[in-house]
């Protein structure tokens, strides 16, 4: 079985929040919407978040190829809260913009033209992260 | 075959608006937008609003939770306003909030982390909601 | 919080399969094809199944409405396996065909005319079933 | 107001099964299923073909447009039942290859490349239709 | 082999965001976005933009019908940036209102009522270029 | 600018058709439905397949990331024949099975239950190709 540990970070959240307005206000606004959903003390939510941290672990992949494919799929599935999220974890990580960029080529190709709209914020903050 | 009657709400939907700002933002913004709709008169979009309304009528299934049923589809189809829709008719209905919250529960673990955006801001309407 | 408990079935899995044929092609491939999956043993894979486990047991909503949310999900994202799946469970629980039918309304107004061909394949499981 | 009408068609659905072992198949299918969803007699259902059907009429838009735009929503949300049905459709209003080809290629360019599958299904039944 | 060539407009660009304000502030977005994007310079990127605007060129179709198409596609896969590029190209093409609107019907019969807010928000364009 | 160039496959199609019936058939349907395709000899198509192949090349990311990437997209996208054509080429590329299991935990976890029945058939294919 494979095993699983946390990454090691690059950067924190809060040095990626005064790099990047963009990212000070996605992260700002989850930090006040998960007070909510933290209050709620819901099982199953705590269990999916819980499953869900657990997913992006050093494993027999590593952390920054599992962050890439959680924008992959935030991408696809057309999501601008999760492609910010995976972009930012993924920067954090130490990945560089020419490898995000690939990585959302691969959404694009495989997601279509109704990627462009995401992909144009995402470069948004692409741009911001890597000035 | 079922009678299809109206169902009885608890409460109005001004009630509803008086109690939330983000459910007021949400009516408001609607009725606004439904304005073009009911002017543009078109013969089509009126039968399917004229269908829609009949799908969530008192049947085989109380109302309530046909309600919730719209909740989840809405929530894995990740609609914002077709979430915000779905809890404030349930809440209408007399829905508890334990069960609100159990609705969005199935829609997470069928529809995924995608949908965990959605639920935070869903969770930002029933904590106003059910304050 | 809410108590979570397994609900009661009225029929097994066994009774289904006796009863239609397309119940039992579906419950013998998903055996057949959850070996691999068993025998990989994924960690995350049997914490997500556990956690699917969970959301449909009894809680603040009864089970079979929880499966016919499950339904309505699996409607509107237009997964046939999953569909089976759910009003198999659905049946298990005592659900009359009226009310599955009514489910389906749900994600058939919601999912629309794209889920028609599902419909279409769930009416001859429900046939099969409710004979 | 748009005035609405039955199109006139080219060839009848027997014509094309004639042509076309796949058109067949498909015809013959959801002729047996629509069979149960007929006996059932789902006033819903029944009301949603009703409005389907009147989505296809010559109106504003001439009749093998809109079969075309069914055939690119068909083909952008990946059903390959409802791809069929639009292409025969198309085909039984005298739409010529050139014309589906290119409906096809918005959906592959919109949906991007998780379409292809369903395209080379789509080019299979163009290959018999147009022989 | 059809031909392709570039469809003859009867607005610009410019006479759009005078006419609408939906529309400036959609086009004016979209332009400032845009910059980050040809910044980047990715040649993936820059070819599927190549691509995307050859499928909506004169050909066996009509270049209106395949903007419609557009539209119907981006409806039923809910994208609010697309939808007001495709009303906007199809109005600068010559599209009457009533076309615009049969298309979003095809849209709304196949995608379901989860189509409805952004048709809603269609509404309010269409109520602003062809007022 | 990065250079794209060939990835270097371990395998071939023809030695993976030889591990696996799975394999094989997938592989022998999509040759025969491509003949279609590449009769039609279709500008749009032929020039979308040419952009998909140059998104999998070497680049900023290794190709066997890139592959997965393209399973995650696939696999939360829910394509079965997309799924079977990463998990092939990753399996070319001499990606280990944990490596392919884990990116399709990250589907799974993104694109939530949904996904199973198509993780089955993906387990189906390691079992296979990884025996």
């Amino acid at each position: 079985m494979t095993e699983r540990r946390e990454p090691t970070y690059v950067y924190s959240e809060e040095q990626v929040a005064e790099k990047s307005g963009i990212a000070r206000h996605f992260i700002d606004t989850r930090t006040q919407l998960n007070r909510n959903v933290d209050q709620a003390d819901n099982f199953l939510v705590k269990r999916f978040y819980n499953l869900d941290h657990n997913t992006y672990l050093e494993g027999a992949l590593p952390a920054k190829y599992k962050e890439l494919m959680g924008l992959v799929a935030s991408a696809c599935l057309r999501c601008d809260d999760c492609i910010n999220y995976h972009i930012i974890q993924s920067y954090r990580l130490g990945v560089a913009r020419a490898e995000q960029e690939e990585a959302i080529n691969v959404a694009l190709v495989v997601g279509g033209s109704i990627v462009i709209p995401h992909l144009r914020r995402a470069y948004a903050l692409l741009a911001e992260l890597y000035a």
